[in-house]
């Protein structure tokens, strides 16, 4: 397990969290001035600024994309609404290979509607058959533009309206599915990184009493990015209150070692949705928070 | 699959979607107007009215206790509080039984702490021992006294404070690991229920992508209770936000299709946690609604 307490270079920083923080290149500058090495940023913050603008403020201040934030969303009520996701899906595989993201991270959706307030159907199965079919389609897409997918699995409480893949084991029954020969996003056999893989985000999957087994399931070549943040024991929102590492119950490098037992060896990813706390503070009280928690207790 | 469309008699009311309504004895009358068979009550609400006049009201009204609500809450942070959580776990089944409750449902605690709002260990694998050894020094007793106990596994949204056993399976687990023969209650083998078993929530295990083929591992024996509300869409809160049958996303039908095939012939349990809308309305209202929903939705 790599010791993480004497610098931060293995640190990544997810611009959702600095979400209070402004515009994304105001973000950049940030991370840069604190020394970070790598990011994960949002589509809507990328496209506020523009992505050429984007491409080229990670190039100046030398910064590796441990992901791009993200694709997925699949499920819709109708075969327009379907195609319509797989178009976008093409264009944030486009994004990412712009970016040279290490992967296009996956939220998968749920049922139509629900995100919005008012699901239209119940039919989760459904949903999760929609799923399968939509990261087939934009497998074939992401494989040709060498850009590996991640399928992150979300904490079953946004099983209705973010995600409908709910478990790590689920996720990797997708990923042995649909891409059973872990073929290498560049269309070879590649046993470093897999065209299809995951996310694993301690915050949805530190409860699973499997998860130290399927993280040695996935094995290198299928766990791609692992983001971090804390469970706080007294969660007030279901979305938006996640604790900084430390602050809550999940034991992290508990999970970074088994994470990196199966042969992980990229960045730990920041990211922590916070608008009850941590959006709240400014830029450099939070990136240095990070870094110190980073180099503590993860 | 039953027919619940015509009447109720296969409705049960767990008292805690009464909160709002008053003390115990005010429920129950509540419940008899209504012309309800069976309920479930919480610990605090019996305490509240003397176990002994409960018992009475009960029998006055020709009651049914499709389950006891609850022990379990095992993990403790030292070995004086994991015996005073045994042996209050003991006073729970004698009270079941002394009410004629189909079976004490477990929920079986988490970090030692959280529940307060400060865990005082992460220690999430401990924990898991802890419910382990725990149920198997109270199955001991609860065999003797013929009470068959159920394992409710909670939404993994509770595995900190509430619940570490966080789906069917884990449950399940337990439960062959503990009680290997299914034995009955009475201490004789009893294919009809097992001395350990499960509470089948929706509300904990709809989005659950194992919990068909979960279900039909438990089977009749195992499957001693069915509890039904339902997932809202937009979920305010993550304890009292529950929604009525009907109102959220859960293909309570389905499920209840799944629990029935498996040979489960028992009630449905109506179990709603709601400050937020139910605990505010008059007790006649949530009871024609209750009776109304479990006619049309489940």
């Amino acid at each position: 397990m790599r010791d993480f307490s004497a610098d931060h270079r293995w640190l990544s920083i997810n611009t959702a969290t600095l979400r209070g923080a402004g515009r994304l290149d105001t973000i950049i500058e940030a991370c840069a001035r604190h020394g970070i090495r790598a990011i994960s940023p949002w589509r809507d913050q990328v496209a506020a600024i523009g992505l050429e603008r984007t491409a080229a403020l990670v190039r100046t201040h030398g910064l590796a994309l441990s992901g791009y934030c993200r694709g997925g969303m699949f499920p819709a009520p109708d075969a327009a609404g379907r195609q319509a996701a797989l178009d976008d899906n093409r264009r944030a595989v486009d994004e990412a290979k712009t970016l040279d993201a290490a992967c296009l991270v996956l939220v998968v959706g749920a049922l139509p509607g629900a995100l919005a307030g008012a699901a239209l159907t119940k039919d989760l199965a459904g949903a999760r058959r929609q799923v399968h079919d939509g990261i087939a389609a934009t497998l074939e897409y992401a494989k040709e533009a060498g850009m590996p997918l991640a399928i992150e699995p979300l904490h079953p409480m946004y099983a209705a309206d973010r995600a409908c893949v709910n478990t790590l084991e689920q996720a990797l029954d997708l990923c042995d599915a649909l891409d059973p020969a872990q073929g290498g996003a560049l269309g070879v056999a590649n046993v470093d990184r897999a065209a299809l893989g995951v996310a694993v985000d301690v915050y949805h999957v530190w409860w699973d009493p499997k998860l130290e087994a399927q993280i040695s399931r996935a094995g290198k070549s299928r766990l791609l990015a692992f983001h971090v943040c804390d469970w706080l024991a007294k969660t007030r929102d279901l979305l938006e209150d996640r604790g900084m590492m430390g602050d809550g119950v999940i034991e992290i490098p508990k999970i970074r070692a088994w994470v990196e037992a199966a042969g992980f060896t990229g960045y730990s990813e920041v990211e922590i949705f916070s608008s009850l706390d941590w959006w709240k503070r400014p830029a450099d009280e939070v990136l240095a928070t990070c870094i110190s928690r980073h180099r503590s207790v993860v």
